[in-house]
């Protein structure tokens, strides 16, 4: 059975009040149509049709990399005519799948229960109880439970109403019979849209015996019309991620206060503590303490390595039995082995620092390549950047670096050299010798230091 | 018809353990009390009395600014005496609505409707259904659901204990009736005081028809005895406010971690990330991204400049398209022009600097007027104060300042100029030209580290 | 009656998948079984005995400082099996109470409710009414309200399943009944495992009257058997200590963002922002205002002082009236006097700063004695290392470090001392005069600034 999937996202999301076509705003960091794709090609259909209305091109573009059939509703007349527009690119398969682009936590599991629902059916939806139904066509079962057929909020009486089995909209459907449903739905209504919803009472008419399943929550099914519901899905993800690690084996120190935009993949006893945002790809071994207030991307953190609070650490690969922080900012390429310490108002960038190296304080290190077992005093910076070109700080194993110290790049520092405190180095500075530069110190006496006048 | 509006704001708040009057405790960054008269002011009544206890010049000055009658409630002696004592106020005016300083989130939209009720009875009182109302009036209506009595909670049944429909305590009362209602409550109950809400059972004794209105939520009519309460308040309002924002368009990462005390003015697509706190007056420009943890206090961010995580602004002008942060803080009199960026580490205070002028790390800028085009490299230093007086430094356009320099002020650096790394710079540079100060730098052959010694 | 306590603490807790014990896994920052030995340890019993199973070295080492014997129970035979081994170490005590290595929240109120019932009966169980009871024996009660049995769950019939009242496993049982009760249970079920719940059937078998109490909540009762449960537990128990701190007085802007681990002690009218983690042991003082996102571990915080944002500080004691950051870094052995301010990206270590004294900027400041009414400028570093030794940096009384200077110890700067901006000290600077290290400032006419060359 080739399985189609249509996902409509041509909706015009007028209540999220935002230039960005709704389905591409970020859930998780990644766009709510991302979502979906995701979850539909988990299930491996034949095909996969978005339905996408304007501002196509900006959305074609956010989902580069995803394999789909782009399709345009240019006019917006309803979601039977959206699925309409999609049929003709799945004219060879044997069933259709609808999802919504901005439903966007619909799971695989939840999916594969709807299409064996569908083996037995040319029709099957996805139902589910509602709090509070209204709006929501409602399901009438007979005494077997069988679906009768739905009744739309409009045309239900008191009783029906009171009926809290709602058709979420989300159908696996026989392709030819869908297609024969879909010619026969009319735009005969306060709005004068082709309601795909429609197609059970079809379906119902032509004797058709409805099947349906279940999804295992609510939030599977809730759709996003404006940020207030954006913010609802975006907490009910990220408290499903967070319950996932601390199943795995990962401590929370607060699940409320947990923050997944990509993805994690933690060794066992690693502690997160309260506020920490993980976005991208980022890899943490065995033992990993994340201090409060940190946000890591694209990062791989050593075991056994603690990251202390109010870190920013992004594209930067640390090693085993580090320590990093308070107040340490280490951006894109940089390295830095194992038992290293950075330390508070560090920030690191493109550098490599050496196996038990330390740079604790108040240090710029930019383009540098550090070896083992060097200290960098407080207030050192590497001058990487003339206003043209960056260029290199080498130093070397066991070298010395005195604090408030400029090393003008490009330049080297030997090994086990050692720069003076308050030295700016412009040329290479010899191994195991005292390299340094500095003006005399001298006191001038009988001089006045400037007063503070009293205020007239 | 003339409104009085009488706030009781005489509470001593025993239960807060605080030596500030209950009704000055902040929410939202402002007292209780100026809630509840801004709500006052908002439906515009003739005017505004409030009734205050002991520490009465402390609340008055903390509510300067606001437009109304102080009367003082020398003894707590309760809340009709309290009322008693504004009576002579409004002597002139036809209505009066009784409202509490430690109720602030009482909404203008209830008042309207509690006053609208008003117009057909001499008495309108504010009900809600508690779901605990223990200790409240109960409000018992005949068949035609009209209000028959008011029964408090120590004269009550145990049928009447179970309705749920309780006294608020705010009500709108014709003047007239009302002081001689007052005239006749006496204090013939265990504390011995006068109760406002035995009103109702004078009404009732006169035959009044009495009319009845409901807030929109239980949070309006919730008080504050203690600082649990005072916590449940402070985040219904920044829950309340979090929707308001998001609504508009704002995107919130998480409304449960957004604190708002003050005004904050965004433009659409502007997105707010985890644990941001806003403060005073703060304006952000369409595209604006603000990253987790920082704290922004009175100031304007131009669009689509990007905040990123754990930076500090107070006071301060951003332009459009800048890079701030992580980790910076700009202080008072700090205007960036568009696309600038500041970075971590990096302090402005009393400065401007120019369009697509740079500070990325670790810099001191303090009373500096900074060009356009100029980039001040790390560990830059304006030497600001001299121990008596504040002088400021000037920076020309495209000047380049290298790391790890001091700029003593009163100085200037003229357009072009570049300044090597490391220098003490004290006098004017020219133009154009390299100016450093530099001490020759040379090695010590034969100079030995100290070495650690090993632990006897 | 002398009463022993057993703290069951021998369960592998593989749902946790962790090499750390399930009862060491820390809670508020202290382990779990820590919190039950506390509750124990308040109710003052004659003696403790803890059943360990694996990994007794290191549960031992654990809780060290606790007085009680340690028991191993070789084998996981059940919970029965394990209250056997703890039997010989109580035979000359009356009573026994056991409890739950994984269940951390027990209070000492409720186990003096549990102990007094048993002065009744010599069987009492603590039972609660739980929302979901699967899996807990029902408390079935006749019409006196007396217990008649215990149904376990896998025994109970449909009408018995739908009791709410549950047996949370706690009991306090005469220790001669106990013997004889616990020889009598057999390991005749699936598990092969002897269960301490088999005890209440015995009980009523031999016609004893059994005794209950209920705790005040369920999070009392509630065990750790993986992390999403811990994480669920860490949150109750934060909102109990910021519901009792608030109570005592202190505002915390929001309970839901507050952690403690360990004890705060508060003195009336602090206040405390969202995302404050308080650890070890706290002590601030009246009117203390603590900004968001700070950490503070083992310190004391003078009357009035303000800590601002994003800061860090621990073994640290701060006076009265003193600022501290935004972004400051106070590391142990910081004693910072009255008055004193201490700003952004500032580091203290080891350090004395006398009154009135400011470091506002860009700083570190290690192992050094400052004097009061000193200004240390921008940029300031204490080079208190040397690469083998620490040394120590004295600063006399009105001293003005000037901006971006090295300080290079051991070395002292006198009273009234004003150091030049960018200067290396290395040499002691005198008394109420300028000293500084410069090199001459100088232009270099003609020289060209490198270009970026076009992209070819």
């Amino acid at each position: 059975m080739k399985l189609g999937v249509v996902i409509l996202a041509a909706g015009l999301g007028k209540r999220m009040r935002s230039r960005l076509p709704k389905v591409l705003h970020p859930l998780a960091g990644k766009p709510l149509l991302a979502h979906v794709l995701e979850a539909a090609e988990t299930i491996d259909p034949t095909r996969i049709v978005v339905v996408h209305g304007h501002a196509g091109d900006q959305v074609r573009a956010a989902l580069e990399g995803h394999s789909c059939t782009w399709v345009e509703q240019a006019e917006q007349r309803g979601t039977a005519h959206a699925v309409m527009q999609a049929m003709p690119a799945l004219a060879d398969l044997d069933r259709v799948l609808v999802l919504y682009g901005d439903v966007p936590l619909i799971s695989p599991a939840t999916l594969e229960r709807l299409i064996a629902a569908a083996d037995d059916s040319p029709l099957a939806l996805l139902t589910a109880e509602l709090p509070d139904p209204t709006g929501y066509g409602r399901i009438l079962r007979d005494a077997e439970g069988r679906i009768e057929r739905i009744v739309e909020e409009r045309d239900a009486d008191e009783q029906q109403r009171r009926i809290r089995e709602s058709n979420m909209g989300f159908l696996v459907a026989d392709r030819a019979r869908l297609d024969d449903w879909l010619s026969r739905i009319d735009d005969d209504n306060a709005q004068g849209e082709y309601y795909l919803t429609d197609v059970t009472a079809l379906a119902a008419t032509d004797g058709v015996d409805v099947a349906s399943a279940r999804p295992d929550s609510l939030s599977e099914v809730s759709g996003v019309n404006d940020r207030v519901q954006l913010a609802a899905l975006e907490r009910a993800w990220q408290r499903q991620q967070a319950e996932r690690l601390m199943r795995a084996g990962v401590t929370l120190r607060d699940p409320a206060r947990f923050d997944l935009r990509g993805r994690l993949t933690a060794a066992s006893d690693c502690t997160i503590d309260v506020n920490v945002v993980i976005e991208g790809e980022v890899e943490i071994a065995e033992g990993v303490h994340i201090g409060p207030n940190c946000v890591l991307r694209d990062c791989t953190i050593g075991a056994n390595t603690e990251i202390l609070a109010n870190c920013v650490i992004e594209g930067a690969r640390v090693g085993a039995d580090a320590h990093i922080g308070p107040f340490a900012r280490l951006r894109p390429g940089s390295e830095l082995a194992d038992a290293t310490h950075v330390g508070n108002f560090v920030e690191t960038k493109n550098t490599r620092l050496g196996a038990g190296s330390k740079a604790n304080h108040l240090t710029y290190l930019g383009d540098a390549t550090i070896g083992a077992g060097v200290n960098i005093g407080a207030g050192t910076i590497t001058c990487n950047y003339d206003g043209a070109t960056k260029s290199r700080t080498e130093i070397g194993d066991r070298a010395f670096i005195g604090s408030n110290s400029a090393l003008v790049a490009p330049v080297s520092i030997g090994e086990g050299a050692t720069i003076g405190a308050g030295s700016v180095i412009t040329r290479a500075a010899p191994a195991e010798q005292l390299t340094l530069s500095r003006a005399r110190q001298h006191s001038v006496n009988g001089w006045q230091r400037p007063q503070k006048q009293p205020k007239p």
